[in-house]
């Protein structure tokens, strides 16, 4: 029996390259199991996922079988060895238990950048310039906003604090340079290869102090959960904006609110929610906020780089044992 | 009696600035009067502008006295010499009659460079990305609007047609270069001082053909209304976006909605409409389009920064005999 690679999720871009790039290797059948018991069952002797070694996984599976967390780790550690998971951030997937159960996850990084730094300084305009209430006003009628002009900021010249320089950090860094703002960044350790226009600040905090924006571009994980709290929200200058593209769980929603409330924030641009897809219904109280329904990645020309990618590593973990980008908690 | 400075506008960042650089040559007067026949009366022998000079102005003036028309002019022209416009475009004084009547005309290039070209940059990526259906979705409790992803675009590696790579134009093509996008562009003629990775195109549907999006930064003036008519617009890519930030004029409004009907133009990103704050309801029916009321240079930095530079013409024209920013009509 030749090995098999369940896809489990959306594959609508590289069906073709899939084919491609696996046929040499490995069956490819598609999940089929509309709960998790039926996909438990797959894996036992005799079920339909018998001889899955290796996984392509996005978010949209979780719909049918939840997360990727010790239960499903455990019910598919027999024969798996290798999940290649399309997205930069693999916080649905318990990666401690993958590497109990030596189980290899790799994630999508580099394919997600261009698309996700695009949306943080997307939002980064908007709630600068004051655009989606502008835009609001006018499709009601309206026309402008009156007053905006005296919150509205221009980006040139300003200090974007980046909290995070991985690849979508610096990215982002790229684009804003081109005004330029000025940019300085917090990351556990200094980047070495981050251009020299990037100023590295060991303290969080006296990073923040300098910040007329934050943008938080660090991956979910226990460490991270409520990262950007009271502490670092106080820490803004007066007035300051927060943009969020990484995971809504990195900030601690009651304290930004808090925040927003007493203006010691004037603005904050979200891209993701702790509860996706439900959303703080306060949130939608602030005219002046940005908030887009988790759209990063949302392009068919990122979404194909991702799928590719993510394949990828699976045909590496074929030929030569190991793919690319596994995660740092594997490394 | 010494000469007189007539604010005829708003002046709301730069009030201690006018002092300080006019105090030496004239005294400044505000515009006190609520319609057009109070305005000219004021002009005449006895009255309470007699002496202006100079004439401090912008577009907001027009709900009181409406455009400067020949009329105007006319009626101003005993004793002003300069017009100081504060905005990068004068389509609303007639400087053809300004010519005839001995008065100078002088605009805000520069100044509007930055904030324009960003408002042009946030719309490209909002119609590239479908960011704004995307809100509006999440606004309206529904979360992510369904088959974006196949229509979405990143900006990076496609084409940008830039249509008059004056200043606005030119700091459009660094904003975009550091994706990059590909820059190409036409004007009257090639621009001398443009990085040689602007690619100037002498036919405009040339130029087209091979765009993905085209940026307008033309000035509204006799030769360009309705420029951007059905023959430019059908030598664009099946599936271009076109982003709009000079004049809503400037583009042929009903080969425009036109092309959106039949899919040539998959959307458009427009802060300018031809009868502003008029909107053709038509526009509100497509989706996937980003509407701004008209917020181009509207943030306190830059205003300061217009109100400035337009003060610093006159201040010019008295110390010195004439501004440096002498709209193109009169060199």
């Amino acid at each position: 029996m030749s090995p098999k690679v369940l896809i489990c999720g959306e594959l609508d871009w590289a069906q073709e390259d899939a084919k491609q790039l696996l046929q040499d290797f490995a069956e490819i059948i598609l999940l089929s199991s509309p709960t998790r018991a039926e996909f438990l069952q797959g894996f036992q002797a005799g079920g339909k996922y018998e001889g899955v070694v290796a996984i392509y996984r996005d978010n949209s599976s979780a719909q049918f079988i939840g997360n990727f967390d010790k239960e499903i780790i455990q019910g598919i550690s027999s024969s798996v060895r290798w999940i290649a998971h399309n997205g930069a951030g693999y916080d649905r997937i318990d990666v401690h238990e993958c590497k109990a159960c030596g189980i290899m996850v790799s994630n999508t990084p580099g394919a997600v950048d261009d698309a996700t730094a695009t949306t943080a300084l997307y939002l980064l305009i908007a709630t600068f310039r004051q655009f989606s209430a502008g835009e609001r006003s006018l499709r009601a009628l309206n026309w402008r906003v009156t007053g905006t002009t005296q919150t509205s900021r221009d980006l040139t010249g300003h200090t974007i604090a980046i909290l995070g320089l991985g690849g979508i950090g610096l990215r982002l860094a790229e684009l804003v340079h081109a005004f330029p703002m000025r940019v300085i960044y917090h990351s556990r350790n200094k980047v070495a290869n981050a251009p020299e226009w990037c100023e590295y600040f060991e303290d969080v905090e006296e990073m923040c102090a300098q910040a007329d924006v934050l943008s938080v571009h660090v991956p979910l994980n226990k460490d991270t959960v409520d990262l950007v709290g009271e502490k670092i929200i106080r820490s803004l200058k007066r007035g300051a904006v927060i943009i969020n593209t990484a995971r809504g769980k990195v900030i601690d929603e009651a304290a930004m609110i808090r925040a927003l409330e007493d203006g010691h924030l004037s603005s904050v641009g979200l891209d993701v929610f702790p509860n996706e897809p439900e959303i703080n219904p306060r949130l939608l109280e602030f005219p002046q906020l940005t908030l887009l329904p988790h759209m990063g990645t949302d392009t068919k020309d990122t979404e194909y780089k991702m799928e590719l990618r993510a394949l990828q590593n699976i045909r590496d973990f074929f030929a030569k044992g190991r793919g690319n980008d596994l995660v740092s908690e594997h490394k």
